[in-house]
């Protein structure tokens, strides 16, 4: 007997078939003998809907009351859940954020996870009951107030409830199979990976894949919880998230750990790139610049500066920043373009990011090199290059951003024997 | 400075600009320099929506999930309302049932209110804030579960939370100007009463008048809280419900207490009559009968038996009980008719009960006789009649109901100078 926590997303639980068929498998999972603990999110469209009749009240909302309103979607969605089970002739009790001790800190919309005391869901476990929890919610101790975790929140809750349990997976479900070596909308010689470390899938979401949240992640491989991401709605194997001491002890016994210099490659059309142009070449200009822009709030992640030009004693600054930050960014450089001395700006929101990730990288070499190459075969040009301990990445014209996928995808030998199944809808 | 609490029913915050609405009423209550607590529901036809899908999901929905499910929303109404009080600039804060202290009992459903412990209440208004607590759901301490309080649930969170916090008033708002001297879409000279006594209130709710849950009603009468019943659409005083002891306070203090003889009429069509012909006129008879319809689960209301027929040896028995319950009692006394011996069953959803209700008929003779006299004139026909110490209630054909209402009504004086306002919606 394992214990098991899935996590269900808003897709699976849209309507009353779809959570008739999501208590189906929680039964099933019971049925086999495990203890089940569902962390689940609210119905379909119910948050957006609540932000929008928020918005008609009130232009600014109270965050302490639009946490309250919010955290109403998944109470909603874990009783339906709770009575669907029930009527399948098990026991099944669902439980807010607070009633299963997520206790966090005190920020409306964003509260981190300060510790997680699940003792009613033990009980209800040792009652034989199957448990289900309101994800994305939590509550502050010292307030006494209801708090919501933010973008991504019940994978967190799911994570959370897996670690404080000691449970032996935490199932994410979503609409895809698993994480895959690209996005199958754009490779679609993509194939599945059996597993991925923790690592290389925080490098793979920082970088544009869209199937797991990175704090979730982050969270799990702190506690090490293993995650199993796969699909709603089939029964075939996703694909394990490992943290390396799990990796280790897997491996340890006996278990083939192949680990591939590549794992993955994952694409980000969410960027612009700014260009700074006649920068004075003297020592604290790009200190300056990245000042004035992180004032301005924007989150610049690449950076690359020219070789000065020896006639001019001028050169030119590029980053990128995502899409929704750069016009702020823009408008605090124009203001101080006096003080600073460059002499124009240039504004491109016309670029992609490839990234390659693989902990492989770390002992292999010529990995970069193969990748220059097949863009060079391609003819694809490269704007801007960054890398990390696991991770190269690319800036090259949006256009040509699916071609660099897929001939940098083959290049690493990563496609697969079949095209991959795409399913409709978001993967969230 | 005078602490007031305030009950918006889900027709008072149907949608957007109805909150908006009810906000600015509570914001100009606290501009007067008045502490505000108020209960509110869930928006329109949340209640039903959330059912409609529990039905979906389960046929028989779990109790305690069922409560969980329905509680959320008046959780979804009361943050809207908050944040549209925040927006106005004034200090808000929601609560749900359990953090406004609202203790009950185990009974999924139909809970009892068994204690209120508004502390966090008590703290944000000295904090200066007003309060949105959940109305209609409450928290069990034992089970640690969320309880709802059944139909009319927001009237009783209201009056409970006066009580607690000792307030000044209860007012509850609706989409009518008060109490009537008998329904205005009955009997258009209908008036609006100032004030009325608890008890005359109760013995109308129980009789067809559907502007007061009678629970709600019954807990200020216990607990001294005085109600004021008045519409959320206009400005206007609307009608005091006064219990004993606060009707001799304010008489004592000099204040006009007239008392008429007759307070109100009301009408009440949910009723069907059941005749049960040739019962043997022996002992114990009636006992069997109305044992028989009392393990079916029916509601007897008035009974009649008439003199039996001395060269048969049998009489005839009539009874009224609420249309709903008519089917199950008529299965059960014919399932037994042989034990009971009589003849025959009739039938009869087609009757109508008219209630003349008055704490003066206590001290007044002659009551009764104006009552009958007036129907008599009129060519109505009584088929039943029963009384209570300030009631007078008759069954006449339904077809007859609206005029017998008008002809008493204007009998009894009761008829004002002008047509009542009436307004669309069901009163709640």
């Amino acid at each position: 007997m394992a214990l098991i926590v899935q996590k269900y997303g808003g897709s699976s639980v849209a309507d009353a078939s779809s959570i008739k068929r999501v208590a189906k498998r929680i039964v099933d999972t019971r049925r086999a003998g495990h203890e089940v603990v569902v962390a689940v999110s609210a119905m379909g469209d119910t948050t957006d809907e609540l932000l929008d009749l928020a918005d008609q009240v009130a232009p600014i909302p109270a965050p302490r009351e639009l946490d309250m309103l919010l955290s109403s979607g998944e109470r909603i969605s874990m009783a339906l859940l709770a009575m669907a089970i029930h009527s399948m002739g098990f026991e099944a009790r669902s439980f807010t954020g607070s009633q299963a001790g997520m206790i966090t800190d005190a920020t409306h919309g964003a509260a981190r996870i300060v510790d997680v005391t699940p003792v009613r869901l033990r009980e209800a476990l040792d009652e034989g009951a199957i448990v289900i929890v309101a994800g994305f919610q939590g509550f502050n101790r010292d307030t006494r107030d209801i708090t919501t975790l933010g973008r991504g929140g019940s994978d967190t809750t799911a994570v959370a409830l897996a670690a404080a349990l000691n449970a032996d997976v935490c199932e994410i479900y979503s609409d895809v199979d698993g994480i895959f070596s690209a996005d199958p909308r754009v490779v679609p010689k993509a194939h599945k990976l059996d597993h991925i470390s923790s690592e290389e899938m925080l490098e793979l979401a920082a970088n544009g894949a869209k199937v797991l949240y990175i704090r979730a992640v982050e969270y799990a491989r702190r506690h090490g919880v293993l995650i199993h991401a796969r699909s709603t709605f089939s029964s075939s194997e996703g694909t394990l998230v490992l943290n390396q001491a799990r990796r280790e002890q897997l491996a340890a016994q006996g278990e083939h750990m192949e680990e591939p210099v590549v794992a993955g490659v994952a694409t980000d059309l969410s960027q612009a790139k700014v260009t700074v142009i006649g920068v004075p070449d003297v020592p604290g200009k790009a200190a300056e610049i990245f000042k004035i822009v992180a004032k301005s709030g924007a989150n610049v992640d690449m950076i690359v500066q020219n070789v000065s030009a020896a006639t001019t004693g001028r050169t030119d600054i590029s980053f990128t920043l995502p899409k929704t930050d750069a016009a702020a960014a823009l408008k605090a450089l124009a203001g101080d373009q006096a003080e600073v001395g460059f002499l124009s700006l240039v504004h491109d929101d016309q670029v992609g990011k490839l990234s390659v990730v693989g902990a492989g990288m770390r002992t292999h070499s010529g990995v970069s090199a193969t990748l220059f190459e097949a863009l060079s075969t391609a003819g694809i040009n490269i704007e801007m290059i960054s890398t990390s301990e696991i991770r190269i990445s690319v800036v090259v014209r949006a256009d040509d951003i699916a071609e660099a996928a897929r001939v940098v995808h083959t290049a690493y030998g990563l496609d697969g024997d079949t095209e991959a199944v795409v399913y409709a809808g978001t993967g969230r």
